[in-house]
């Protein structure tokens, strides 16, 4: 909290003298508004589809399931395909067209923002009463002509980053979290997230402003402080994907590896919220409601809490209402069907944050956290197989695809704008924020922590800061001031030598800080701080192998004391009321709820559940509940990262 | 041929009518081949990111398998990615961007054909000092402004259809083509969809000409015979999906189910090649090269040849070298990386053909074909299971999507054209033209078949020509003019009917017709000409379930001499040659090559080939080689549909 403070004062002190610079501002700002509109109408038409397609494939099930054969499963994706185009044509158009003609100039035309569209009369070999007319649609605001020829090869919308390629990773990497050990250091992985990388947010904003300031005139007025606090938030989200995967074949310690791995997951979401609300911040503080800044960064600080929780709720609710589908109905029966579902339900949870002007990127987090803690239980062994592997491989392919991207953007994407003093201060100032986010933060947790997190370890977490997709796709989202050219050029080298680097240098650096690795599961350093040379079982080769996944894990009591108290009290209540309702565990509703609940609780407690002889007892993972666990399961399935 | 010869001469004759009504239509062709050298770049674009992913996953795995640390794969991605892109930059830029200034009435720009981009200076708050430069892409021709509010939502580029929502149809087609009854019937499969097809299109093209003289002058003069054959080709493609999951479910005679599925998925392949050849032979003739349209007509069929050859070429190639790569390197260590080989030789397979000007669907195919015939044998258990269930879901997904969205875009995309007497002359002639092909073709092929096809599986074949997502695709791809709209209308429409419709009455008709079902696989009606009521073991839910790929086939030994010559010679060559060479299977290649040979066969044989005992043994199909299969393998892996 006492971090938040301060950071107010800077935005305090240094928002004044942002007005100046502030020129056509409020014009950017209209067209950052147009542009969100449009993503929303993106994301909506998405959603419209992608629900179409949910229902499609419950109504299959149904009629597979009662045996109806007069309307096969095109004929049903056809006919709710009318029934929902004739919906969205005859209800009120509410998307509003801004168009301007050509060669006529328009008079019509008076909007005060750029048209969406041109329409261009042209005359045919010409002749001008052979005009065609051709529309044109706004693709961004250009300032040098000559660069477009590049432009237009090798390059992709970034909205494509966070519609197709950000969902599967993000949602693999929720998916696929080890959460036995994310939630036994729940406490100090949150907060490097979301302490931390604010902090990290501001020290960098404010430190490359200050050295802004001090560099020749034209640069420093091209930049404002919400521009480097934006960079702040964008380079304080870091990549674990090169890490992990050297931590994954080196069997390294496993409470480093969640530390890693969770604050790099939590980060990137934490850092995609923040930096929306500086934009939003921006935008009400220039809209100009009077210069009351204050408001306004309340207003920010409500926006930055207010998105991640929602977002948070509307991934874990849907993640919730798979795993009811699952449960209730026998979709089960065709896997097919169900890993459709699965998929539908998962990628549907992305665009309604998206269309609910939230973001999406928390909410499918989230909603894979969810969807492997409880769906993944209701699923036919096909589903379970299936959807692993295809998320693994997308995972893999999108993850690979953006680091080519970033590759070749530094050549053809045109929007680049080198300023060695500007990217060299970007590399120091990124450092330094990395450090502000570690090092105080171990200071503190250590203070209260019982496993104490050791000072190799918190050397590691630096130099763990690689940065990768998360920070690529904000900075090139908006790269229309030189300002934002200058910050995708410097994210982009960011990434770039980091990955190489960092990545190149992780096998010397655990050697270096003398960090145990070939550490059996179960052995961990952290409570004994013992070496352990174990034998170095490859714990899965491609980057994160699921296939042992029903290796069974018997945990040593002697741990249950160490877990965090918040920990304890979820894992209690997971385990009382939550896995009961959303699967086929036990002990069942009727078990846990008072009497009085009886006849909703028997409604909620499927047959299965009833009847079951620890054939359903088989259970993503034992995290939370080991208690319980040791009472009711002996064969706990736990995915492997 | 005698079907091709008519043809001819109906071009002939009609050819001459169009001239009067070609106003512009240079100007059209011009567009055209902007729009394909626009669609080529496209692919490029795609191909090139496709290739450095196949480059860092052989990179990742030539690394893992040296253990290699210093760069990890995310690193080895950035470089690739930072290689090519410098070579995309310094090397000479051939793509031609037209940009056309507007507000300033560019007096340089002097093309005849209308700019790729505008770029707009747009004055803020009505001061021009303050100018903003925007740019604007070219979406399309327009006649009608006021619908383009619904353009902006709920619809997708055609394009998307072409490059991301057929190939993984397509591919799974082949993928899951089941080879042992499609090559028995491989005769009657390729004359219904090579000859067939071209008989339907002219059938249709030419009476559909013919009738839309009769009709009212706008509407006659809209049409060329090129337009009405374009359709012709377009609506003779026909969808295998409803079909052949009620075929499925009720297990009918796997030789109707053969020859419905081998139909219609090279007929989609026939009709995409054809509808390129008519608009090439378009081109050609209205280009003006003198007007000797012979020339142009047999340059079409030789196109027609041509890309068909070549594309399928592209695709066997393209197959077979995965296969060489997954056989004789070790990356089946990495099951990970070998099913992201897999996809992404599979996808470049399609954006090679074309970036080469060829038919990426047919390439596709017949990579699918090769992948299933070779390169399923040397895969990992695990790539295995993955890339079938992948491609399955993915089909699934693609199929369904692709149905909604006809559906929806009956009412939302803007360039329909209701003419209801057009509509019905196409419904009128599609059945004709489906007619045209079936009958003729059943009868002439009775002459010389064994197993001749009966009347009642002639009517079926005549039903199962339900019209779907490849007629769609071709519809939409251009809607430039009216007649364009017209057929994209009608297209629309014959899909809906014919999927509802006839996709529900499927059932019945089979009673109808007494077409014998719940048959075994390996019991016939076609060459028992008896009804079986075998029992009705479903064979596979959702859809084409391939869970139980495992089951072995006995194959009687009486069915060997009903194989068609041309088969039995591939098959020969196959097992002597082919799956030597690309496979772990045996006979290996020091058994069948000629001694002079022995040391290139030994380079080609891997010691898993010479030391397997029934291992390895286990192959994709036993459909060419039941001779050999007999004597060296009994235990064969046939992927059900």
């Amino acid at each position: 909290m006492i971090y938040q403070m301060t950071a107010k004062y800077i935005v305090y002190s240094f928002a004044i003298f942002c007005i100046p610079y502030c020129n056509g501002a409020a014009f950017d700002i209209q067209l950052d508004a147009k542009a969100q509109s449009t993503h929303r109408l993106d994301s909506l038409n998405l959603l419209s589809y992608t629900f179409l397609l949910i229902l499609t494939v419950l109504t299959i099930w149904l009629f597979k399931h009662r045996r109806v054969s007069f309307l096969h499963e095109t004929g049903l994706a056809v006919i709710y395909g009318l029934i929902v185009g004739a919906i969205i044509r005859y209800s009120g158009s509410s998307s509003q067209v801004l168009n301007m003609q050509v060669y006529g100039n328009d008079p019509s035309y008076n909007s005060s923002i750029p048209p969406d569209t041109l329409s261009l009369y042209f005359p045919i070999n010409g002749k001008s009463q052979m005009n065609r007319t051709f529309q044109y649609v706004f693709r961004e605001q250009i300032s040098d002509l000559k660069q477009n020829e590049i432009d237009l090869k090798a390059t992709f919308d970034p909205e494509i980053f966070f519609n197709i390629i950000l969902p599967p990773i993000i949602f693999h990497a929720g998916y696929s979290l080890k959460r036995k050990y994310f939630f036994r250091n729940l406490g100090a992985i949150l907060t490097y997230a979301i302490i931390g990388t604010t902090v990290s947010s501001f020290a960098v904003g404010g430190l490359m402003y200050g050295c802004v300031q001090l560099m020749p005139a034209k640069l420093a007025n091209s930049f404002t402080f919400l521009d480097t606090l934006y960079f702040g938030a964008l380079i304080s989200s870091t990549d674990p994907l090169t890490i992990l995967a050297i931590f994954n074949d080196l069997n390294v310690d496993v409470n480093l590896y969640a530390l890693v791995f969770g604050e790099s997951v939590l980060n990137d979401a934490v850092a995609i919220v923040l930096s929306g609300s500086i934009q939003n911040y921006g935008k009400r503080y220039q809209s100009g409601s009077g210069g009351f800044e204050t408001k306004a960064f309340f207003k920010a600080l409500g926006d930055f809490f207010g998105i991640f929780m929602l977002s948070l709720v509307i991934g874990a609710v849907m993640g919730c209402v798979t795993a009811l589908m699952t449960k209730f109905t026998r979709v089960r029966d065709f896997p097919l069907l169900e890993s459709a579902l699965f998929v539908l339900m998962s990628y549907s949870t992305f665009l309604i944050a998206e269309a609910a002007e939230l973001t999406g990127v928390v909410a499918v987090l989230f909603c894979g956290i969810c969807q492997a803690h409880y769906t993944y239980n209701n699923l036919s062994e096909d589903s379970r197989i299936r959807t692993k592997q295809m998320f693994e491989l997308l995972n893999f392919l999108a993850e690979n695809f953006i680091f080519s991207y970033i590759g070749v953007s530094m050549f053809t994407f045109p929007k680049h704008h080198f300023d060695p003093l500007f990217i060299s201060t970007g590399f120091i100032c990124a450092a330094i924020g990395r450090a502000a986010n570690i090092y105080p933060l171990s200071f503190l947790l250590n203070l209260g922590r019982k496993p104490k997190i050791p000072s190799n370890f918190q050397h590691m977490l630096f130099f763990a800061g690689l940065r990768g997709a998360m920070s690529f796709a904000l900075a090139i989202r908006n790269t229309m001031s030189e300002a934002r050219q200058a910050m995708l050029t410097t994210t982009s080298l960011i990434v770039i030598i980091t990955v190489i680097i960092q990545g190149g240098a992780t096998m010397s650096l655990l050697n270096w800080f003398q960090i145990p690795v070939g550490i059996d599961d179960e052995t961990e350093a952290l409570s004994t701080q013992g070496v352990h040379s174990g034998g170095s079982t490859p714990r899965g080769g491609g980057g994160g192998d699921w296939s042992e996944i029903n290796g069974s894990s018997e945990f040593p009591k002697s741990h249950q004391n160490e877990k965090a108290f918040l920990a304890r009290i979820w894992g209690s209540f997971d385990t009382h009321y939550m896995k009961p309702l959303l699967t086929h565990s036990r002990p069942t509703l009727l078990d846990t709820l008072p009497v009085c609940c009886n006849p909703l609780a028997r409604l909620l407690t499927t047959t299965e559940q009833m009847t079951q002889e620890g054939a359903h007892k088989r259970d993503s993972d034992s995290d939370l509940c080991i208690e319980d666990n040791d009472l009711y399961s002996t064969n706990n399935v736990r995915p492997k990262l």
